[in-house]
This record gives structure tokens, sequence and C-alpha cells, in this order.
């Protein structure tokens, strides 16, 4: 599958009254190189492998293939993966026809807040909330892998 | 699950002779870090996706996870995984109470072959088969995820 998502910093906490749910996601890479990540991830009580490819050069459009796993599964794989485990609050907002996932980061990442966007084409047009700040898309130290080697509090 | 194995030159294709089955492998990693490895296989036309973590120090003990998925899977992420790709066949055979892998490589890796038995504790003893070799237990430029940066014939 390829994911075209588009990715912003977010300048308010209204997102979270607007919010349809939340949810818990700690996770950590078993590989965070450009080429390839392959991530271990636990949703709540859900657990997942995930691997991506290469962004294309826009930074828009990324191969995914994602299989699910069990949460042992998951406590077996996470202290195999690089250091840097991330921890965060997701909250799916509804706006329009598009769901926007934005994620609070706990830790070393404490204080980022990141929104995303998936979208069906790469020109589609989608409504932006008023929380929504700056776009970050392409911009590769906002990606959860860069942000276990190298966390925000860092910056 | 932790693997212990030892892993052995072989010095004839007697071994050929003696296997009770035999099948192609094909297998790419997503990372051949020696601190953990993702490894992508496909076993004739079963896919498996497996992660495996760094060694004890005897080079004997491993941690082991392993998945099976699809043979589509397989053609999804071999793409994605580093240069090198592994094709070999293994030959399974059985020596009293064990069984030994055998693996004879193709491509860049073309003249290696190599027996390795998988044991029940370290110091479990076995029974050796003529056409064993040199022991190679623990020397990384034998591990396939070395094997597929720097194959045989480039030693």
């Amino acid at each position: 599958m390829i994911e075209i998502e588009r990715k912003f910093l977010v300048n308010s906490d209204a997102f979270k009254t607007e919010a349809y749910t939340s949810y818990t996601i700690k996770q950590g890479f078993l590989n965070s190189n450009k080429a390839r990540t392959v991530r271990v991830r636990l949703k709540d009580d859900k657990g997942y492998l995930t691997v991506k490819g290469k962004s294309t050069a826009n930074g828009l459009s990324r191969f995914e293939w994602e299989k699910e796993i069990s949460q042992s599964d998951v406590e077996a794989l996470l202290p195999l993966c690089e250091p840097g485990i991330i921890d965060k609050t997701r909250y799916e907002v509804k706006s329009k026809d598009h769901i926007f996932e934005v994620d609070e980061f706990y830790g070393d990442n404490e204080g980022l807040v990141i929104a995303e966007v998936e979208l069906r084409s790469e020109s589609e047009n989608f409504e932006k909330p008023n929380w929504l700040g700056k776009e970050v898309t392409g911009d590769i130290k906002y990606y959860n892998s860069q942000l276990s080697k190298k966390p925000y509090k860092k910056w």
C-alpha cells in the first residue's frame, strides 16, 4: 500500500475536545534507516509490526506494509529495538471528509504535538482546522524514527 | 524463543544423498545490524518474517522471533531489503537424534556450504556426520546477514 500523508504542527489544545477517540501508543524501531523502517507498536493492547519504504522526493508518498501481532510479541520485540522508545497519545479528529491523527508526545519528546492527515491523492484538498499550524511534511526531524534518535527536547 | 546453534563448514557432497528433504530459500534483510536482524524469507512458497537479537558472547544463543507471512507479503518486502538477496538450497539431514540444516549457496555466495545443528542446551553432545568440516560457530562472516553484504566470492 502507498501512504499519502501531510504533516503539521499544532498550535492549540482545541483538538482534544474535537477528538472522537484517543489511545496510547508505545513504539520502537528495529530499523530506522531512511531507506526502510521496521516499527514495533503497541496501540492500547493491540500490536503491530510495520515496514515503511523510502519516501518519494516530495515526502508525500511512502510504501507501507503492516501486520497485526500479539501484545506478547510486542513485549518480546521492544527490548530489541534501537534506544528511544516513543510514548504518545493519539487523538483522532474528524474535519469534514478527513481524519486528522494528532499525536501528543511524552518523555523526551514532551511538548511536541503533530497532526497528520491521510489523502487519497497528492493533490487532494482538505479543510484545515483552526488548531492546525505550520506544515512540516517531508521534514525528516519530525519522523517518529528520527524523534526516537534525536528527541524534541534535544533540538 | 532462544535459539542454540552450532555452525560448521561442509567438506563433501555426501550430505545430499542423506537428506530427507530439501527446499529453496530466498531471503533479504530489512536490517542486518549486529544488535538485531530483520529477515524476510521465502521457503519454497511460504513466507516468514524473522527478528533475531544479539548473540551471546560465545555466539551460541540468540533470541529469535518468527511470524508466517504470505508469499505476496514477501514479494512486497524483498525490494525494500538491503542489497544482497540470498539464494540457497537447504537440505535437512538426520543424524541420530539431531537434524542438520545444510545450506548450499548460489549467486555471489556460490561455493559456500554451511551446516547448522540446533541444540537444546549449549553443552549438548551430538553425532558428527563424516561430511562435517571445521566449526565456525560465532564467526560473524558466516552469518547470512553478513553474507548478503560481503559475499563469499569477495573474501
